[in-house]
């Protein structure tokens, strides 16, 4: 691209309406291109510090690394091993220690250029770093485009489990090249779509309605695949603005993540047999299946959710993981030890209905226990 | 003291008026006892776990621990080893893994037992643990009482210099027993009165007429040194109020501080040669003497600053510090060095006399190597 052309106008664009921490998410094919030009106008002067993996480092550092010289740059680049694994206090020590090494202050960038794990790590060490730098996110996979690039959680795992360490630190802005998803693996553009059938599911009934007739087209690229990052985006927006901090309603969120967090748990977090978004898409269908046996929802809702996430491919009950699962009771113990319990209660995403998700606290562990049991394939 | 008896009146007390992270500052005698029943007011059913170092903890801890009992509580425990080597990465990785141990949830109590070491680590670990725990500060020091409890401003050093990692995280309540200084070696207590100074030299010029009247009541305890803690608290909580980030004039609250550090760097840190305070100390005075050498104040005021802190019994001078120093080039270079330089230029505090210090941004290299030359000993 040349350097003199106008910044094209990204495919989608929305607003992140946070106060004084409000920030745009640029959508579309070839964004990373225009990554410097884009930094030189939201922070004029600044220097950049890139922190990838090795996975993504190879597929598109050079990208990034151009675009931001031909914009005057000359960034400094931190190459982390790819892996949940990277999610860790050492990895953390080390990415702050890069970005003081490379004498960046605080109004410099600290760029993320990678997927869920890079962008947790580096938004937790740029929300530390001289206590907050810049931060902007380049997410390549999809779960991150829909999921963790939007909403300023950023953390790190811990010997007592995940994501129990980080902070809210809030992008300055988020380029989403949706090109780059071409290069997926299927298996992950999958696991990212089961959060995009989330922001449906939660409030949302019509854009479920919308993905059923165009699953297919979103899998093949091009403007539905656009539109549905740019309402998974702004679905994400609208709840995390009314409750920034996670207060109460941001809870929804994790529709599906209670039970799903227990399946990875319970698995070993071993990706040969599931993976997060895997996890979420059985959490699901176990959601609206819980509902419907609490009399709060139709059965008929939980099939139809059912139904459209294993014709994407996606794993819909606990039969689906392959290798075998603990017993009922030791499921349980992994829901109860997740970090979503409150003062000794269970607390669940439960629903009404496709679109009518709400936070229902002092879920009785008994029900609970039954149903596992009750859908126990072993 | 009696359960069910009612909480006493503090001695002095102060709102620090941050919004929604609002919170008061109790400061007096015996308060430590009555911890546990202001825990009990401020966050009912909250558990709570107590961070210490070995020496503070030998003192204090079994009365904080007995006041939790007493209020129907069963803390934690975190016993770290005393000292400014426990601002790592690696203590802060424990200190939150024990938060996480202890099953404290969100709207649970992580409290500093402490000086500024434990204040600082405690406050950035609750920062993070969980994404942000309820945080209770129980300053054990002067330095603590009226610096590093109020303001928010926690963190950890790295191997690239000090304090370089932490976040901005307010506290729930401080709690400022002045009995406790009783027991601080003379020293430490007067390296603290020098932070007390500071504020009078910032923007107080009446509270640096008090103390020229009333320190040595303020080193013999009662009445005046709670009036004294609760000044400077006061002081720094409204330079706070109006930047709580640290966008700009905050900065003032660095007066002495630029020098200091460099002074503390080119000793190695050695506490045997000089301590914080005693390099804010001479910060200060080179700060007013260096302002009157740019023609900004009158070299009476420098005098008179100088005059006060000596008969305190803190060091004024470079030749005050024990063991010799390296050529005015090389503090040069550990001014440079300093967090507080912008983009290539010098930032200083610099007065126009005394309660009129401001922040000076682009102040000539040259000049303060000239400075440095005329006023080294060697």
């Amino acid at each position: 691209m040349n350097d003199a052309a106008p910044l094209t106008s990204p495919a989608a664009s929305l607003t992140v309406d946070l106060g004084s921490r409000a920030y745009e998410i640029l959508i579309g094919p070839g964004l990373l291109t225009e990554t410097g030009r884009r930094l030189a106008q939201l922070l004029p002067g600044a220097r950049a510090m890139i922190v990838t993996d090795k996975n993504v480092g190879k597929q598109h550092l050079e990208t990034v690394v151009q675009s931001l010289r031909k914009a005057g740059g000359d960034p400094a680049v931190l190459v982390l091993p790819a892996g949940e694994r990277t999610k860790s206090f050492g990895h953390l020590e080390e990415t702050v220690n890069a970005i003081l090494a490379a004498k960046l202050e605080r109004g410099d960038a600290v760029i993320a250029l990678g997927g869920g794990v890079v962008g947790d790590l580096t938004g937790f060490a740029s929300g530390i770093a001289r206590r907050g730098m810049q931060f902007i996110q380049l997410p390549t996979s999809l779960l991150a485009q829909v999921d963790s690039s939007v909403g300023g959680k950023t953390g790190i795992n811990t010997v007592l489990g995940k994501n129990l360490a980080g902070v809210f630190h809030q992008p300055a802005i988020v380029i989403a090249d949706t090109a780059v998803l071409d290069t997926l693996p299927a298996r992950e553009f999958r696991a990212g779509y089961a959060e995009i059938v989330k922001y449906g599911l939660i409030d949302r009934p019509d854009f479920f309605d919308w993905l059923e007739a165009n699953r297919e087209a979103v899998f093949a690229g091009g403007d539905e695949r656009v539109h549905a990052i740019a309402e998974s985006c702004r679905a994400k927006a609208d709840v995390v603005r009314r409750d920034e901090f996670e207060a109460g309603e941001r809870a929804l969120l994790n529709l599906g993540h209670t039970f799903g967090h227990a399946l990875e748990a319970a698995t070993g977090f071993d990706a040969s047999r599931i993976v997060h978004g895997e996890g979420v898409a059985i959490g699901m269908v176990l959601a609206h299946r819980f509902s419907a046996r609490m009399n709060l929802a139709s059965p008929d809702d939980a099939d139809r959710v059912s139904r459209h996430l294993a014709v994407a491919g996606l794993p819909v009950s606990l039969a689906d993981i392959p290798g075998g699962l603990p017993p009922a009771d030791a499921l349980l113990g992994f829901i109860a030890q997740d970090k979503k319990v409150t003062r000794g209660a269970l607390t669940f995403i439960l629903t009404r209905g496709i679109g009518q998700a709400f936070v229902a606290h002092d879920v009785p562990p008994s029900e609970v226990l039954a149903f596992l049991q009750e859908n126990h394939p072993g």
